[in-house]
């Protein structure tokens, strides 16, 4: 089938309650969004997984949780407050906005077929620089003393505490920084759903080597990162490494490649891993007369490390999963949506429905629900008919459905469906719990790959 | 023992990486601070048994994340942009400013033994208005149609929400909204360490009952929310519910009660759980234009839910984990530090422990250690005396240890150490996960208790 529009999952978001627009009764908030249920459930399913695979299964990674207000010196040593900008121009007649470098892109507010500047009307002022951090006041008065920054990337968050780490954590390197938390960046042009948003969430590594070691921890890193996707199941030739062009590098990076996926808009980033070297801890200790250094025991020579930086949005990733997932195919003369969802990122991972409303079956059904709710994420739905609430469950994504039914009654059997396969067999309840547990952790292949 | 004071919470703190003070390098940012690995995992568990309790294990609460930056129309309806507001004088003489309702408690800028006023030299505003929410910008312009505030709470993501949720996840009255979330308040004298900062993150509910219902419900709420507490080791001679007097009560409820915890700066704020009425909803139904009613089908009638709302914050609750589990005493005529935490809010479960780094132990122990870290958060540690181990991993309030020895190499069981009654049994190493397991999952008292 057809890999889906980024309208029909919007749409799909909408209706199963994943993703709203924010401040919905109020006419929305230009590109910002609010996660309803299923939507918390899997965007903490695809935090929890990164969390895994880069904390609790390495002994070489320490966690922080750094403040989104941080000393507004913090951006002048990263460069931040000097470069962190978008070149803008204005138009005179319509009134519109636009980034210098996009004009290509862009649709002229007169007449929409030309571009900026292609109309004879059109009079834009010469390009003039933006900053992207969102300013505020901390204190009473609004004075520039005064002045905090959100911060647009928790990486510096990691940076200013590396010494504290060093000192209480008592790592050596290598040894990274795992770091989940939301960042702010006033676009100009947001878009594209959740995939670029003016406020939004972002899982980074900063990973501290001994200089030496640097390009060989950058392909280790890429390699790692890639196999995450695809073992939670995006299909391999969706995505791809992009390496960076020496005009594309910043300033801080001496050399960056792109995790990209084929989103309905095109080729785009999910994950940057870069090599920033040196830059940023010297960066650091040059403004705030610290020393950001490591003291090796061995060799009795202090360095600074340099830094790998595995860098990935949470809600691009959300993005990506949901849009992976997405299929539509007929199934018995009937059109059906389906979420096929690797089962630890699917929001619920059993539904447990009664047959009918009556006969008892609810009441065993719910039996069975509590049962099994305390060790695996579980939803009970006894309203409607048994075929709409599997519609239901498909595009929430749920992996498997539990049927109690008049056998059930009898034998205490009941029917397990898998959502991919549509198989259906008769399973003793008391085994249920059990049975899903191994299959939750059973490696997973996208059905769409056969 | 005594109850920790403010200041050897902090030292501890810090000194084990649990938190530190916010860019730190360049001297702070006044009353922010930043979560260092095992403050991460323990704020973390704070808010998953949260989670647990009033989300996974309910059928009657929906999940929400809404977005920090909201439209502006919010704070109009909600109140906020009007009426969140602080007193405050300046002195023109030592520029310091004071909140006009807390002078009694203040320092003269001159003289801190006289209040601010009573010195001759102190010359006082006016008290005026101080609005306590953040303000920025969004867009390129820095013009008044572009103003945004971060959120003062996460309530006002959940009410503008309310009809998305009604409409899509089916639910009715009674039924719950929960939600997670950073919210900022740009208050004037913060302080008391993570009990009072800009930037905090709250656990909140909004629930929706039928009118005639909320009294009973609120009463519900109040014994579900200390019981939250005192199951997870809080001791409840610690604890309270205090009502809020007629002259306390916020504008929107008609009746409040807080729960307090005995801080080590007395009597202070935990959580507040309200009977916020009608307010919100009718506020923003007026402001949006959009019916924010429900239709009960069985009478034929629509009505405007009342909310229950148990708001509680993250930090605070941490931090009075941290202080209700702090305790020092003798153990064998030397000194010991310990944190008697709940072993479920435990950032470390279980630290595997080589008695000596040399004849096959640290082997041992590692493959015991990678057997454990799958299904049990746990730590390997090999550097420096048992001892000194042991006063670490008790500092760090990690419940259990097991010590790798001579004796393991002959017969395979370990020791394994409780942290507050220090009994040290013999366990063969295989039955290590699952009794650790059962353990975790047994209710807890606190040996402080005793």
């Amino acid at each position: 089938m057809a890999d889906p529009t980024l309208d029909e999952v919007v749409a799909l978001c909408k209706r199963r309650g994943f993703i709203f627009q924010s401040s919905e009764i109020y006419g929305g908030l230009a590109s910002t969004y609010d996660y309803g249920h299923y939507g918390v459930l899997l965007k903490q399913n695809v935090k929890a997984e990164w969390w895994r695979a880069v904390v609790q299964e390495r002994d070489d990674m320490v966690a922080l949780d750094a403040a989104i207000l941080m000393h507004p010196k913090t951006w002048e040593a990263s460069g931040h407050l000097a470069g962190f900008t978008d070149p803008m121009v204005d138009c005179r007649t319509c009134k519109l906005r636009f980034r210098a470098d996009q004009l290509e892109d862009s649709a002229c507010g007169r007449k929409p077929s030309k571009r900026p500047g292609e109309h004879s009307e059109c009079d834009l002022t010469e390009p003039r620089q933006f900053n992207l951090m969102f300013k505020t006041h901390m204190g009473p008065v609004e004075e520039d003393a005064a002045v905090v920054y959100l911060r647009p990337e928790t990486a510096q968050g990691i940076f200013v505490n590396f010494k504290n780490v060093l000192q209480f954590a008592r790592k050596k390197p290598p040894f990274g920084i795992a770091q989940v938390g939301k960042a702010f960046r006033n676009e100009i042009t947001p878009g594209n759903f959740i995939f670029r948003t003016r406020e939004f969430e972002q899982m980074e590594i900063e990973f501290f080597v001994p200089p030496a070691d640097a390009e060989q921890w950058h392909e280790r890193w890429m390699e790692q990162r890639m196999g995450w996707y695809t073992e939670l199941g995006i299909r391999p030739d969706h995505l791809m490494l992009r390496k960076h062009g020496p005009d594309e590098l910043s300033h801080y990076s001496s050399a960056t490649s792109d995790i990209e996926y084929l989103f309905p808009m095109g080729w785009s980033e999910l994950e940057g891993i870069a090599n920033r070297g040196d830059f940023d801890l010297t960066q650091h200790a040059e403004h705030s007369g610290e020393k950001l250094e490591y003291f090796d025991q061995e060799t009795r020579e202090s360095y600074v490390p340099h830094v790998i930086e595995p860098s990935a949005g949470a809600d691009r990733a959300t993005l990506a999963f949901l849009v992976d997932a997405y299929e539509t195919e007929e199934v018995e003369g009937r059109q059906r949506t389906v979420l096929r969802m690797h089962p630890r990122l699917a929001p619920v991972k059993v539904a447990v429905l009664p047959l009918v409303s009556k006969e008892g079956m609810p009441e065993r059904a719910r039996e069975i629900y509590e049962g099994l709710r305390g060790r695996i994420p579980a939803e009970y739905d006894e309203g409607g008919s048994i075929g709409k609430r599997y519609r239901r469950q498909d595009e929430i994504g749920t992996p498997w459905g539990v049927t109690i039914d008049g056998q059930t009654l009898e034998d205490d059997t009941v029917t397990l469906r898998d959502r991919d396969s549509l198989e259906q067999t008769r399973v003793p309840a008391g085994e249920l719990a059990d049975l899903l547990a191994e299959r939750l952790e059973a490696p997973w292949t996208s059905p769409k790959l056969d």
